[in-house]
């Protein structure tokens, strides 16, 4: 008999999935008949000692629970309505603790104007917050992951790497308005967030477009080393490219309205899945659940 | 420092969301500006060893999961459309396992026509389904718990007790249709599902409504002992409330629809929060999370 462990996060997902339609983006986007929006949705676990330790201080923790779920909205442009959380949490947690997350959470959310409107609270062996997200965004303006093309340019919202060391994973802000800008530019091909690292979910667009990838290592905004930059989770910026023949235009509307361009770390190639950086193919290296 | 055994799980949600607009219906109704319905969301963790015991069936785990869900959208009388589910697992989980419990889940969406599109795989100390759930209810019609008034009769859609012990905890069927026949008749008043046990759940709906019930015991209708009936919680029966000068009218149309008529088992008073049970004033008695 397999266990998950043995299988991997990914595989067995892959395996518990099949039969349902996935699209493979941050949010599922459900067009909803005689709506001008989309309805669109997601999910976030958040789990003591796998996601966060418990020495963390609690509102961080909190902020980090809404804020992933919001992250995951803004990379598909759209707008944050509602949240749900159902916590998870032994009997003899202390409740202040408790209070101070559900501080963190509350702070996040009245940024950028969504409601808790739901949730639970049960009993378990650790401290555990799901998170599940409601937002929407005009009908079929949803950003996915399918859409980049050969020549498009690849931009990053800001620096990568070293955020479990630096603590910006437990205070990193979502960049709903970023992609709010993005979205209504109507200049992106693509986006997601980065949540496993760069070189991992680069991947997810090139497999979703059937594209490939070049890097220019020097052009890509680093905390720390290159490698950190490309193989850090937990960034939280967005990634995403924009039609080849606009890319001017959109530097041009971007510095315009945020004060400078975003960077432009490479461009999108047509060799399916092939992610080379300065030339060099990636080798595949990535984070994953349940596997060292 | 209070923790969450000393307060209980009722006080710990008071504290937690007393700052937030929190209906305390079983599910949050959200009208949508320009959409002809309102959105539907509800949540609820199933965790092993508190929900359900390791020697349970698997795909009897995944239906109470994804059940529980379906009936508290079936609670407001609305149409369930989405399920989103995290799960949590230790890495010796073993997959054939949780294949079942999505098997589980698969089949009582698609009795109901759900369509479960997201979720997400965490590792943890022990098993969890966290279920969100989304539907939807034409404009303003969603069934609350507030509208119940003196006079109005009492019903039950199915006989009550002992849950846990027959295992129809994770076998019932979510009165989905039964609720969306309910709602269209427009006779309804107050409505909601019995997770707690008929005593406690019908305290919600007088709460909410300001105004009391008498139970006649005969006419509850029981799987055991009275007892049982009042007390013992997860029957996930809907609780009900009819406009009083349109009862035998509602009666008329149940026994032409389905066949018989729902049992009436007591009537609206207008003693807030006053509970008789054949004329005697009912001690509070119920499960709650937590505490004993």
């Amino acid at each position: 008999m397999k266990t998950l462990g043995q299988m991997g996060e990914h595989a067995a997902i892959a395996a518990l999935t099949a039969g349902l339609k996935a699209t493979g983006d941050d949010c599922a986007v459900l067009p909803q008949p005689g709506s001008d929006y989309d309805l669109i949705l997601t999910t976030d676990p958040l789990i003591e000692n796998v996601h966060f330790t418990p020495d963390a201080a609690p509102e961080a923790v909190g902020h980090k629970a809404a804020a992933r779920v919001l992250s995951d909205v803004a990379a598909m442009g759209a707008e944050p309505q509602y949240l749900l959380i159902n916590v998870v949490a032994p009997p003899e947690q202390d409740f202040r603790t408790l209070g101070k997350m559900y501080d963190g959470i509350t702070a996040v959310c009245k940024t950028f104007d969504t409601e808790i409107v739901g949730g639970d609270l049960a009993q378990g062996p650790v401290l555990e917050l799901h998170v599940f997200g409601v937002g929407r965004a005009p009908r079929g303006e949803a950003l996915l992951r399918s859409g980049a093309r050969p020549g498009d340019p690849i931009y990053v919202t800001g620096p990568l790497g070293g955020s479990l060391e630096s603590g910006k994973h437990l205070t990193f802000t979502p960049r709903i308005r970023e992609a709010d800008w993005l979205r209504q530019s109507g200049l992106v091909s693509a986006m997601m967030d980065i949540s496993d690292g760069l070189a991992t979910d680069l991947r997810h667009i090139l497999k979703a477009s059937h594209a490939g990838a070049e890097i220019d290592s020097a052009k890509v905004p680093k905390n720390r080393s290159l490698d950190q930059a490309l193989f850090d989770g937990e960034d939280f910026e967005l990634l995403f490219t924009v039609h080849a023949n606009q890319a001017d235009e959109f530097d041009f509307q971007c510095s315009e309205h945020f004060g400078q361009a975003f960077p432009r770390i490479g461009t999108i190639t047509d060799c399916p899945e092939e992610l080379l950086v300065d030339a060099v193919p990636l080798a595949a290296k990535a984070f994953e659940h349940f596997r060292d």
